[in-house]
């Protein structure tokens, strides 16, 4: 790759298209006449109001984003998401969560701190290696909304089809999926990713929120930042914001644009992802635990015969310039994080060196 | 300046060092031959948790900060700050506070959700112009904590002198002046700073705090991110940090340190202040309505005869090549931020410009 840079397949923070870090780098000393970089703007000033007003115009355009959705930029990532879901959506019933791994049982164990919390469904049966079936869940009457992981950056599971809420609210983690495919958002309450993974700089998320969800009777104990509301009425700016994080992921929403869009995104991901699970599904080496229905086209965890081939898979590869191949802690073996902005170039190597890797050790 | 740059007078986000600036643009497209930019780095890879550690060991350095307290970087800014100060450090006593203007107007505010609150001095009754005397306040037997904002951003004023807490623990907001002269960190309990005003990017405070304040006892509606006690014990990666304003700041601190540490900087920052106050107080047109003892040498407010000529002068000003010197709008007038990385040329091209525009318009 140009200027010597790797093939990352980190589970994020992650890989940003190259000519989006050209183009901030050609901008750091003074952005488009302005005298000042980016960071130096005040975030009340013109120059840089507009570029969040083309941030938040440029992404709703690209996912379709209704107008009775209000789009925020909040700092905090999932861990403020996961407590801020419950505090703004609880209103004294349910709330219902899909478990599909770890990222699904912080959340649940967050929300538990403000409500009652059902778990409608569940893989932990086969260690998270499967989306469990939707179509007919256990939704109380009183349930405040439903929540789902919608890809699950561990386990590399994927909700290829929504969850019938029975007419209650959806919630999403989108996070390691967000803009990686076409999105119907009317058919979510509330969306959140954080954007450190598919899109830009870790430091923020975006919350797609439909209006009439933005809660004014919170509890007297939700700090200020942890409402909805607060963000939702001052175009995310009641406090300063992570002013780069939107400039950044501005950038890549028009990147995306420029590149067709997310329908041809999701062709890529889709022709990315085949490469690779092709190749491990035929291989007598490695192997992918997860079930074909369920696989995430962003994350593809797989392992070699042993924990210690394992190790070794892990250190060849690096030393051949792939990095971060290691698989969470939590699940072991190897996971390649192959987002949007990874080239295919970038899974085919993979795939070339594993082949040989194969041949020369199974 | 180099690049097309102007003087940027922005109370936050403001002006960064230049060859700050330089060194980030040139580490762009390939860190340090990792192969990757900052923002695409795993927060849990060695290259990045070296720069934290970096940065963290650099601050400790440049501040003195004792073995015995802990070095945050937490996102959210004051907003999130105000209510993690009150929902950690409030034990079922009392939270006092010293009200200097809007900032601590906020912060007491926001304290009122979580416990008794008192006023223990105030300078309402003169707009905020001046630093109540602090040296034999009304502190309750039951008072957790003694809260100032040390520089007040908007009404320009700053301690010289710390309150007599009568042996209570001291936390102090030094948003706009953090880094900007030597602190003794051992008289405070704990201290918090957003780093967009004197220091880095927005979307991050630095939270330096006495480790026995870190509680675990927390009331259980308190979110996980919001108790200190998750960000020390993991080294402020619980959750995926803002890694790009990390790197950032920890640039700066090298700066600092390279360019003669903290004493240094407050005598350069002494003589910044001094040029443009002493303009002011001989000036028949232009005057700074801050008491003497009590000014801010970050945050300078100053007004001409009327609000029309206000308005007048601060469209004058851009004109002329100098930004945001617009003054907030809750006391209107003008404001000049003058930042550690307000080079001294850019106070006296502002003071010439003043002097010429008064001899023109007086």
């Amino acid at each position: 790759m140009k200027y010597g840079r790797t093939y990352n397949f980190s589970a994020g923070p992650a890989m940003m298209p190259e000519e989006v870090l050209e183009e901030i780098a050609a901008e750091m000393m003074n952005y488009r006449g302005s005298g000042m970089c980016v960071m130096e703007m005040s975030h009340r000033s013109k120059v840089f109001m507009d570029i969040a007003a083309e941030a938040e115009a440029d992404l709703r355009k690209l996912m379709g984003i209704p107008d009775n959705y209000k789009v925020l930029f909040v700092q905090g990532g999932g861990t403020v998401q996961f407590a801020m879901v419950a505090m703004n959506l609880l209103k004294g019933g349910v709330a219902c969560y899909v478990e599909t791994g770890a990222w699904s049982k912080k959340a649940i164990a967050e929300a538990k701190k403000y409500g009652e919390v059902k778990i409608v469904a569940s893989s932990k049966d086969k260690n998270f290696t499967y989306i469990p079936d939707c179509s007919d869940l256990d939704i109380p009457e009183n349930a405040d909304y439903v929540y789902i992981c919608e890809n699950e950056t561990i386990n590399g599971t994927t909700f290829f089809e929504l969850p019938n809420t029975k007419g209650k609210i959806l919630v999403s983690d989108q996070s390691s999926m967000f803009l990686s495919r076409p999105c119907d958002v009317s058919k979510y309450g509330l969306i959140w990713a954080g954007v450190q993974k598919n899109v830009g700089p870790a430091g923020m998320a975006v919350v797609i929120v439909r209006e009439d969800l933005i809660r004014e009777d919170l509890a007297e104990y939700v700090p200020t930042y942890m409402s909805y509301k607060t963000h939702a009425d001052n175009d995310s700016m009641y406090n300063t914001p992570n002013c780069w994080a939107i400039y950044c992921c501005g950038k890549v929403f028009k990147y995306l644009q420029k590149t067709g869009g997310l329908e041809a995104m999701h062709q890529r991901n889709v022709e990315k992802a085949a490469i690779l699970y092709d190749f491990l599904d035929q291989s007598k080496f490695f192997s992918a635990p997860v079930e074909k229905a369920s696989r995430s086209l962003m994350n593809v965890p797989f392992v070699s015969p042993s924990k210690e081939q394992d190790a070794e898979v892990v250190a060849a590869t690096k030393a051949a310039g792939f990095d971060n191949l290691k698989g969470h802690k939590s699940v072991g073996g190897l996971r390649a994080s192959i987002y949007n902005a990874m080239p295919k170039e970038g899974v085919e190597a993979l795939v070339e060196f594993l082949k040989k890797y194969e041949a020369e050790h199974a």
